[in-house]
């Protein structure tokens, strides 16, 4: 989310991150905001709008002269009721197939997207591939936690009925991306579970167990569902039905909360001035529980550097994406990847 | 929970409880206040305490000549780690094996334990058997919503890889239960999902919401993780997997938040006295997100009326497990369930 340091051995060209200008709620408006604020922050990328031109003009303003922003023009824009897999087929002159057509020509580095999510991840993994020995792409979130560090969760919503081997690839790529991004050392991977010993759960669960302990991430065992909130370990792994079902469930607690505490605050006038004054305490404290608040996830497993946001999200959620993109493809995510599962493959071998 | 009123046509013979005296973590006093708050709310129990003797009587003091209340001895005391399956062959002198032996041979009509839940489960089905027509015994929970009217969340754990059956199982169940004992007529059930149209989520999610369409219940279609605490329908089924991990995941919000808001309430008095304030409203905003505030789950599909409590139940929820179990009686949840099944049934043969 900071401006990244580059200073020594590591290298300096810029960075180029196709903005997908018409994908969110407020498009172009926000996406061309979170541009300007992104350019502010970081002095080496290369931000490329797609969309359509004449508003994407109107919409930069004196900054469509920046030198280090250009617009390639898009016609058509998918809608977030959208048919994801109809996309590759029949949308080829959207911003969201045009944009992630660039990275796979070599012609970018990233891409950004508050755009419809499963668009977004099905172009992408059409278009790019996958690194290899990767099974599934896969959609991680972090979620706050009582200790402070966030825990990343996934898979949040990419799949569901993953195998074990996919659960296993979504531990090797959360604990890379974990350690990369986060500069955890070591971080410790935990299976979402109903109980702590091995041998709960559904048949999935057990077999993945078996497939955790020897695949080259620290597995710490199941966890249970309050262990995400706890902190209990750096990331929590699961099938990307109930990942999506806790996290909307997460995110509904504010709302909940907040709807709550209107009748006590409709007690007096005492009560009223408690309310106004801890709902942005609570508000802070449920921070990140929210897509919007945290600014973009990374779809995980592409050949290639994808960051998801919320269709709402705002100007500074897009920047952050876009110094997210950035960061990811500094620090090598995707190649770091790929050796770390080729060294699980042979782990797994020599296992047998 | 309040006391049941027996007028006109109501049955109004008392309802013979069993109390498994020595199950919770704070047996056998705990068991015996709620028993001694049980007698005075409701006139019309009878109540059969299972466990050693000695201890009870002392526990009793002057109510052990209640003429409401007897003693089964058992000398056997099963404990929160024991293997559940191991009860039935192997701990025939246990209170809880005992207890549920009452029910089954027709000597008692409900059964109430804080102790080990999987040990209740598995003891229930196999001494007393299923209710005719029901695939798999459920445990359900409510949790708080928006609205103020309960969701009632289920399967929370008793079983993982449900298949398609037992969720429409549950479904109907669940109906049942929220119509008969908190009063709503027609109760919305929603199937746990990662999205709202139909086809979404796993295999099974698919299978089960074609069931739900023909089995009788008020289907709502598919909910998603926020809809739970938004309240938009009565009953969510789910597996037990992903019902499990979502109760634990709210029970430790409470305890989540209190942590993240001790640094608030570090920065000064003024924030010290907000917190102070404001955690009763919190903790009373998230109660009933906890087993313990709630006072025992329903064991729902067993031929026989088991109440289930968390091991810490306080006296208050143990003595509202037995009022519940009183209600549950009383209104013939399990006669109900057997005629609701029998006619799903029957409308899911006139479907086909």
């Amino acid at each position: 989310m900071t401006d990244v340091a580059h200073t020594g051995s590591e290298s300096v060209r810029p960075v180029r991150i196709v903005v997908d200008a018409m994908g969110g709620d407020f498009a172009p408006g926000n996406e061309v905001q979170g541009v300007i604020q992104a350019l502010d922050r970081s002095s080496l990328i290369e931000l490329i709008l797609v969309g359509r031109e004449p508003e994407l003009v109107a919409a930069l303003g004196s900054n469509a002269a920046h030198p280090r922003v250009s617009i390639v023009h898009a016609d058509d824009v998918i809608a977030m009721g959208d048919e994801p897999s109809s996309i590759v087929k029949q949308r080829k002159t959207s911003s969201l197939y045009m944009g992630l057509d660039l990275v796979r020509q070599g012609k970018a580095d990233a891409f950004v997207s508050a755009g419809n999510t499963g668009g977004v991840m099905a172009t992408s993994t059409m278009l790019c591939g996958r690194i290899p020995g990767v099974s599934r792409p896969t959609i991680g979130t972090f979620l706050p936690t009582k200790t402070g560090r966030p825990t990343l969760l996934l898979d949040v919503g990419a799949n569901v009925d993953s195998k074990p081997k996919f659960l296993s690839d979504y531990a090797v790529m959360g604990s890379v991306y974990t350690q990369l991004m986060n500069g955890v050392t070591s971080p410790t991977v935990g299976l979402l579970n109903v109980g702590e010993e091995p041998g709960k759960g559904t048949e999935v669960a057990q077999q993945s167990y078996e497939l955790l302990r020897t695949n080259g991430v620290n597995f710490a065992g199941n966890v249970e569902g309050r262990d995400i909130l706890a902190g209990t370990v750096d990331v929590v792994v699961c099938d990307g039905f109930e990942g999506n079902i806790v996290l909307k469930f997460a995110e509904s607690i504010l709302s909940f909360l907040k709807e709550r505490f209107r009748a006590y605050a409709n007690r007096g006038i005492l009560q009223k001035l408690a309310m106004a004054a801890f709902t942005p305490v609570l508000r802070k404290a449920l921070s990140g529980m929210d897509y919007q608040e945290y600014g973009g996830v990374p779809l995980l497993g592409v050949n290639g550097v994808t960051i998801i946001g919320h269709g709402s999200s705002s100007p500074k959620a897009l920047a952050n994406m876009i110094l997210r993109a950035e960061e990811v493809v500094r620090k090598d995510v995707n190649g770091t990847i790929e050796r770390a599962l080729a060294h699980a493959a042979t782990a797994a071998k020599e296992q047998i």
